[in-house]
């Protein structure tokens, strides 16, 4: 497989879910993977080595963001993103596509990636100054590019696919994304099919200047194309073949994935069939417990998304079962909920992360009620583990051949 | 030495200045020592562990947050503070006292510890809800305590010296304060005179409160007696006379110390030589580099301060000298400052910190400017490791003999 430093190795499938050994020139990464994002090249409220400890293989960061602060010479003058923030396993970044939707059709529409599931509010689209569904794209897109100002200081930037690998190979991630437009769950069809073929437009340009312009830090990149095409099912269907035909290593599926979870999972399920089986693919921006299960189902290696550490550093800790053995909701429970404040147990006495090992619940709680940094840290750490451990029982599983009953033990009534 | 598990053993005096072991229930402490405060049972931005790596010996919380949030009962239900926060290490609370200052005359004044050394908005005063200097004191104080409303939700409470004792048994730090009145620089002297003797009678009372009601954690806890007085020789003298005599184990040093830092070291000359050489001697709320020479050259052996931690959180890292070779104002840069943009060097290259170990001035800028928490953290273990290695270098100086040259290396001209 090229690039040079990179492999993907499947070793076992369950159906059309893959465990496999990724290779890249940072380390080894165990798939199916969770991404944890680090927006700002920091793992927000961690050090890289209290990430390694919760067992994070790689981190995800936005191009879109590093480009405006510290800026790409920042980056390419400290020798790339690892030696910049002392994280020397793998990392991915966006290709400032998904940026173009978070500040105009989210912006305009108010929503995420998944309409009703994911207000843009809670994950769906990254935070920036512009108040999300005000009404005001920040951003114009024609066939060119798109121009777009500042959320910190309102400047006037233009993005195009040339300049967008041109960052990403400053920026030194392992892997990177070709430059594509995010469509929203509320634009019409015709406008998707439009913006689908700018992004095969941008695809093509991505890859042939990434083969043109080598890389910048002594080691290669790997360039993911990625798959746009909305909720509708030819559009979808088409892009999936055009992108899996121009020669990728690697294939993200992006974008509007819908209105509800069920249109994720048809989404995938029209997506799917056209990948080549040997190349890694990643489910952009999608983290929730069921969504991994039928993403990996369908042959999904990696999924990032902010929500795991965002709800984190808002008292949401991950947990499987309520102390009366019942599922939570969302899979999570409320730290600072009154009833923890008293409660010496760990978060969950079966869990073997840092925080779960020293910490009580009334401590949590304590720190949050109190606004320490400490409480984000901790929080940040546990749902890192369970993320890691989720998917290693889902490697497991798939190694076993037990991953359907994994999947039922999980997410069955 | 009593209590049971502690015993200071002064092995090296160079002068007044003491170097000496100080054996408390949680473990040894070089003196002389610095005490990062840690207000709320937590070492802001830090795991124990990082602070550990980082040197940390002993830190400081205060009793009337942890009476006010997350209460007594939860402290003492946890089996006290060290379990609560996971930190084995020596802890010291202090009384309350403190804090009837700094909701009363420090915002009546507008004032800090040293009037016009550190502006009450720097570091002098716990930062509370209440705007200082806003004029209206949120205190009462007569003979009996003192009454206050909560900065958290304007309940109202009392404090007095049996029950600072009571709530400090109950939180269960190694070393605890009696319950004093800190008076602020802008008081006169009859004010003063009235306050001190009124904190004489509380002492009194806090010690024979705390002689009647044993540990309630399984080991047995230090009390402090404070000395008070103001900038007034004879009520100073007077203070450090009744204090010294009363039969405390270690003998704390607080409260207004005058309006310059040549006010202040006149006040420990005053105080000093009435102290018993075999006790340990605290000096409450000072952290910056001058007092610290001044005050170890006089006989303090411990110091606890906000100022490194808060400082490092607002991007002030602790150095010694510019890049030029020239000494540093008040011996810190400001991180947030655009020359560093660039900068791939460590904030110190002689610095062993893990921070100085892994992380550039450009990427720790980064942090600060996109409002990252790992920046606070990244900081705040620097300016850690920096007082740890000033007071390892005062230790080692003392044993040599050579502290006044070493201070003369600091702060000479």
């Amino acid at each position: 497989m090229k690039p040079d430093g990179f492999s993907f190795t499947i070793e076992k499938q369950f159906e059309k879910a893959r465990a496999a050994t990724y290779q890249t020139p940072h380390g080894v990464i165990k798939t199916p993977a969770f991404v944890v994002v680090g927006t700002q090249a920091s793992i927000k409220a961690l050090t890289p080595e209290q990430a390694k400890e919760a067992g994070l293989q790689l981190i995800f960061a936005n191009t879109y963001h590093l480009y405006l602060r510290p800026g790409q010479e920042v980056l390419a003058n400290h020798g790339g993103i690892h030696k910049f923030m002392h994280w020397d396993r793998p990392i991915m970044t966006d290709s400032g596509g998904f940026q173009v939707f978070s500040l105009g059709a989210s912006i305009e529409h108010g929503v995420g990636k998944i309409a009703n599931i994911f207000p843009a509010e809670e994950g769906g689209v990254l935070k920036t100054s512009a108040r999300v569904g005000s009404g005001k794209s920040l951003v114009e897109i024609n066939n060119e590019g798109v121009s777009f100002r500042s959320h910190i200081d309102g400047s006037k930037h233009i993005f195009n696919a040339e300049k967008s690998i041109a960052i990403q190979r400053d920026i030194g991630a392992d892997m990177i994304l070709a430059f594509d437009e995010c469509t929203s769950p509320l634009h019409d069809k015709a406008y998707t099919k439009k913006s689908a073929e700018i992004t095969h437009r941008w695809a093509e340009r991505s890859l042939k200047y990434f083969n043109q312009n080598g890389p910048k830090h002594g080691y290669e990149q790997i360039l993911y194309g990625i798959i746009q095409g909305g909720a509708f099912e030819d559009i979808r269907t088409e892009s999936a073949q055009v992108i899996a035909s121009m020669g990728f290593d690697a294939i993200a599926i992006g974008g509007n994935l819908g209105k509800t979870l069920d249109d994720m999972y048809q989404i995938l399920d029209w997506t799917m069939p056209h990948l080549p089986e040997s190349k890694p693919r990643h489910l952009l921006g999608i983290g929730d417990v069921p969504s991994i299960f039928e993403g990996v189902e369908r042959g999904v290696d990696t999924f990032d998304c902010v929500s795991p550490t965002r709800n984190a550093r808002n008292g949401g800790l991950l947990k499987r079962f309520d102390d009366d053995g019942k599922r939570t909701n969302k899979f999570r429970i409320n730290i600072k909920n009154a009833r923890f404040t008293n409660d010496t147990r760990p978060i969950d006495e079966d869990c073997g992360c840092y925080t779960c090992q020293h910490y009580s619940r009334g401590y949590l709680r304590h720190l949050f009620k109190a606004k320490e940094i400490q409480g984000q840290t901790l929080a940040s750490i546990h749902n890192i583990y369970f993320m890691e451990k989720l998917f290693k029982d889902i490697r497991q599983s798939i190694h076993d051949g037990n991953f359907a009953e994994l999947k039922q033990e999980w997410l069955g009534e």
